[in-house]
């Protein structure tokens, strides 16, 4: 049963016989089989049909084999949930209509029935569960407060993300208020997760890379902590990811049970700083799927090594899989993952 | 004299009475004058006309009086000297129509004249000496082999940077090739900077921060070494500054005087990781510079703080300023450095 799959003994730092992958974003578009169905439905269709969102979600483990499946949805339907308006193009990226600018816009949000406008998740989750039937866990997963923030305030993709920091800095109040409506969420929305049968679930914060180390801490990282602290976790493991982060001191001290790392860290470092307080999550780069099997198989290895002895790797991307990527370079590396390091 | 400037000194690990700063892309889009002139000249206009570049440069000298003026140019006059055909428009980023993507269009790079063909760089470093008269040193840059081949190759802005790091990756040969060529024009290029009296040089590697650790050692500072390696530099202090990396051990080893740090890092643990062996120069988040007051101010001490006692801290963005930027904001976070640092 996936309970005592390697995945999850893995995040409990455990020693496995070998190392688990699973890939970011392995529901996607680099799938055949997943481009045929979003043909025929729209994205947040598909997220919100749990007969869609468990079918797409168990396509990766049929077809590339990984050791956890990662229930398809967005972070961004919690703000939907609250009544943004958002539009999600995958080649234009997410775009929400009237992005947050005012105090007023923030408590205007719904959010006393946020959750029960999300129940369509949690129907997906027990879908999953039912067909995976025990095959390889189910992770879910939500933004952090921070991560969601940043869209919700933007609006659109960035380049600098002058608007959003010019929030925080000109209305501190106004955005620690935001933060903590969506603290809250979080953790009711995870905690619903966990409750109809998620065996993991995994905190994104793709945004943690545009802030100061003070900034990180004020505005992300005190918001990640709550929910961990809020959690009723029922030994599910709790998995943080804080893209493009300088140290992980800090994160060390979280109550979750693993990192995750992008690709621009050695692994071996990442694990020495934390004194392997944490099991580590990562971190090849994804780009690293479109090199010929020779370079995929010796940054697989480079990777393994890096991260060295014991237990406590789960093999992953640094970032989410690119909507190019070869599926047969996908499937290599599992295979690669999965030989090289029962040696 | 400008030899014997603070910010001369500084590079140099000395102390100094107070902290130096300068602000990396200073002549450019936030200064009204600015604005002004590009009303009348377009971009490589103003980068091709002596007279032009160095008003330019002189600008914030005048306006926001920065402790050292760093020459008006952009990286990409070295591809286009090599007969690539470049648009630079601000709002779109660059642009080139034909980029690399073969063995043939790098050996079609014009490479014998390219130094002669960048003479007015020359002419506008004398100018813009001549018109500073010793008030500040003047700062000459380069892209980094990486930096430059990543524009060259991709072409245009990318978000994944999927066509270069494929290009490395498959056509490793090539990709060597190319970032020799560019290493071997960047050595005569700063060299040719040095001798036309730039009291510095900068290397922007900004691109180091999409590669992982392996992939930054092999396409990146590889060749930053070899440039380090060539140039006679004759006590102009060398300023290498890779974005993103997630350690600072390895530059420490390069034959340079000072490091740049993005505003992601923490400048005390930067400084600890190498043991004081370079200057360090940032690292205020660029951002900050659209705070209300006393947000500059406390984030200005922050960066003061975290660097610490002792010699060797050039202030500066962690990375370049943003075109939206008040004027008076920056004026004030030069007041602050000012006056916080020389306590």
């Amino acid at each position: 049963m996936s309970k005592d799959s390697l995945f999850i003994r893995a995040c409990k730092g455990e020693q496995t016989e070998r190392t688990p992958i699973w890939i970011m974003r392995q529901a996607g578009r680099y799938l055949p089989e997943y481009r045929a169905l979003r043909e025929k439905y729209d994205f947040l269709t598909s997220c919100k049909t749990p007969e869609l969102a468990s079918e797409i979600t168990i396509q990766p483990i049929d077809i590339v084999d990984t050791d956890a499946a990662i229930l398809f949805s967005d972070i961004l339907v919690i703000p939907e949930a609250m009544g943004m308006h958002l539009e999600l193009i995958e080649s234009k990226g997410p775009v929400f209509s009237e992005p947050i600018r005012s105090i007023g816009q923030i408590e205007n949000l719904e959010t006393d029935e946020t959750l029960s406008r999300l129940d369509y998740v949690m129907q997906a989750v027990k879908m999953t569960k039912e067909k995976l039937n025990g095959r390889v866990p189910l992770i879910g997963f939500s933004g952090s407060p921070w991560t969601l923030a940043t869209y919700m305030v933007e609006g659109k993709g960035s380049k600098n993300f002058d608007i959003i920091k010019s929030f925080v800095y000109n209305e501190p109040e106004s955005a620690h208020k935001l933060l903590q409506i969506l603290a809250d969420s979080v953790v009711e929305y995870l905690q619903a997760k966990i409750d109809a049968g998620c065996d993991a679930v995994q905190i994104f914060d793709t945004w943690a890379s545009i802030l100061s180390p003070a900034d990180f801490e004020e505005y992300s990282l005190k918001y990640i902590s709550y929910i961990c602290d809020n959690l009723q976790s029922k030994g599910v493991p709790i998995i943080v990811f804080a893209k493009g982060v300088g140290s992980y001191q800090n994160l060390a001290q979280l109550k979750c049970d693993v990192l995750g790392v992008d690709w621009t860290k050695e692994l071996s470092r990442v694990r020495a700083e934390i004194s392997g307080r944490k099991a580590l999550q990562g971190n090849l780069d994804p780009t690293v799927l479109f090199a010929p099997k020779e370079k995929i198989r010796k940054e697989t290895e480079r990777v393994l090594r890096s991260y060295g002895e014991g237990g406590g790797h789960i093999f992953n991307l640094g970032h989410g899989i690119l909507s190019k990527t070869p599926v047969e370079n996908v499937q290599y590396l599992v295979e690669c993952v999965r030989e090289l390091s029962s040696k």
